[in-house]
């Protein structure tokens, strides 16, 4: 929409009414692509999660390595790591676009297969979204809503004194290729919540790096917390990058980010009968406990202790004082 | 988040502390800015309105002579109008940032404060975003989430042969900055609503111009439409433009877009009703009726008639065929 630049040949209405046919009716959806606004049917009352990530080319991804259909699969997974990182249920879609000019509608049709089926697998409905043109490089804005079970929303500030941290799967390394192919773990987390109930107690998707994300998690909690180096997990992506650039697979297991792991805080009773009897085919681990105070320490093996500070990604805004 | 940049010295976590600092708190919002996602609190058992919006430096604005809180709002404002067009009532809205790398932390919050002061007027709780910056131009997507009054939404597909088409407001030359300042018209379309009850039939907002938009409302609703050329309400600015480059300010009003008024499509009985006692102070006038059929039709003063075609901005995607 606008009235800087002039029309062009083609409109987007026919690349909105292939989308459109292409998209599933869901029970929910009252109305979906095609108004003015999406309208959702009232469901349960129970509250509702709301999650926005943005992806640019040349930053979140590049193409190649990345395909349109691995773009539009991300820019839905990372908001799907979101909603399972409050151990909701995704519902609802809507994606907003930049395309450049020079695309093809067949990579724009790619685009969105690769967001629908992901959205299919998890019962999310695409519901609407916003298609325009420029002559910039691809942005992707996707926003989901879900909705909270019975057990509530998991938040990052429940975490307690005396909490095991727990995580999903491996980290590092996911630059190789994992970033663009990681399952959300909204399975994962409903699954946990169910077995831990209210003994799980703060949660948070390992988008910025395993350390950092942990100090965000530790900062809205108001806690501190020391990871026993040992014992996290080693993704063999990080022992791969290790080979290349010479920094130990541990920094990359705790820096690189974009795993879309989660780590979670429960009680020691919920985590140790979280690990004996484990509610998902996901490996849980233990990788150290919450403590009173404030920030992190790295725990080796013979028991020493040195500061693990936040590293990880840090966004790029601004620019004028050093952090 | 991104593994393929290198970390900057100033991440955006001390940005979003401001922004949530500057955020009121609202009933509905049980967990805003700060977690993986927001939580709301369940409503009344009303449907869910979900629009998104997308804006892009130097096709929807340019800076100057847009500042960045122009810009803030307009972001925000496109997205109600879009729900006045349902006849809903916004509640929440999330925000996704392109920031240049050289824009100031003032800037920021510039943009951020017109996004913000729109959204108190209309008692709209911004709730979550996601902030990034590179080295594109600015980029915007927000995305608001309304409810439904008991009279539920007023989608596009209602129109009936024999209704009055309806306007608020006068059209074109919006370029001029009104597409910059417009007021949503979301306390005249609940006001309308009200007023007519089940008689208002359809609804659409002119973002892509007042032919346009009313086509898309003629093919949703499958009937046709004569608009009758007189009546059609010229905004002085599209007299202006006139002056400027010839074209007539009728053809402005027709074809510019960016107007955010609202086409309406209601039973002659309450058309008749909402003329002679206007539920709203923004000027409501007739401006053709709904027929049996499809297209559109421009009737002169003499009554002859011409074809009225989807004048307006066509966005620009693909590139392959002629319209």
């Amino acid at each position: 929409v606008s009235p800087l630049s002039s029309p062009a040949p083609r409109g987007e209405f026919d690349l909105i009414a292939r989308i459109r046919e292409r998209t599933p009716e869901a029970a929910h959806v009252l109305r979906g692509i095609g108004d003015d606004a999406a309208v959702l049917a009232p469901g349960a009352p129970v509250p509702t999660l709301v999650t926005v990530d943005l992806l640019m080319e040349g930053v979140d991804f590049t193409l190649p390595p990345a395909t349109p259909r691995l773009v539009g699969r991300k820019a839905l997974a990372v908001n799907l790591s979101d909603v399972a990182a409050m151990a909701g249920v995704p519902r609802s879609a809507v994606v907003a676009l930049c395309l450049p000019k020079s695309w093809s509608e067949g990579a724009v049709l790619e685009l969105h297969a690769g967001l629908a089926e992901l959205a299919a697998e998890f019962d999310t409905a695409v519901v609407g979204g916003d298609t325009n043109a420029w002559d910039g490089p691809l942005v992707l804005s996707v926003t989901v809503l879900g909705e909270c079970t019975s057990h509530g929303p998991v938040l990052r500030s429940g975490a307690l004194p005396g909490d095991w941290i727990l995580a999903t799967g491996a980290f590092g390394g996911s630059i190789g290729g994992r970033h663009l192919t990681f399952m959300p773990r909204v399975r994962e987390a409903l699954a946990i919540h169910a077995a831990a109930g209210d003994a799980l107690h703060a949660a948070i998707d390992v988008s910025d790096g395993l350390a950092a994300d942990l100090h965000h998690l530790l900062e809205e909690s108001g806690v501190g917390a020391i990871v026993d180096a040992d014992a996290v997990p080693i993704h063999p992506d990080a022992v791969s990058a290790s080979a290349r650039d010479g920094r130990t697979p541990l920094e990359h297991a705790l820096s690189d980010g974009e795993d879309f792991e989660l780590l979670l805080a429960a009680s020691p009773e919920a985590g140790r009968r979280l690990l004996a009897n484990p509610p998902c085919a996901a490996p849980l681990t233990r990788i150290g406990e919450f403590v009173a105070g404030s920030g992190c320490l790295l725990r080796a093996a013979d028991g020493s202790r040195s500061p693990l500070p936040p590293l990880g990604w840090v966004h790029p805004v601004g620019g004028t004082a050093a952090r």
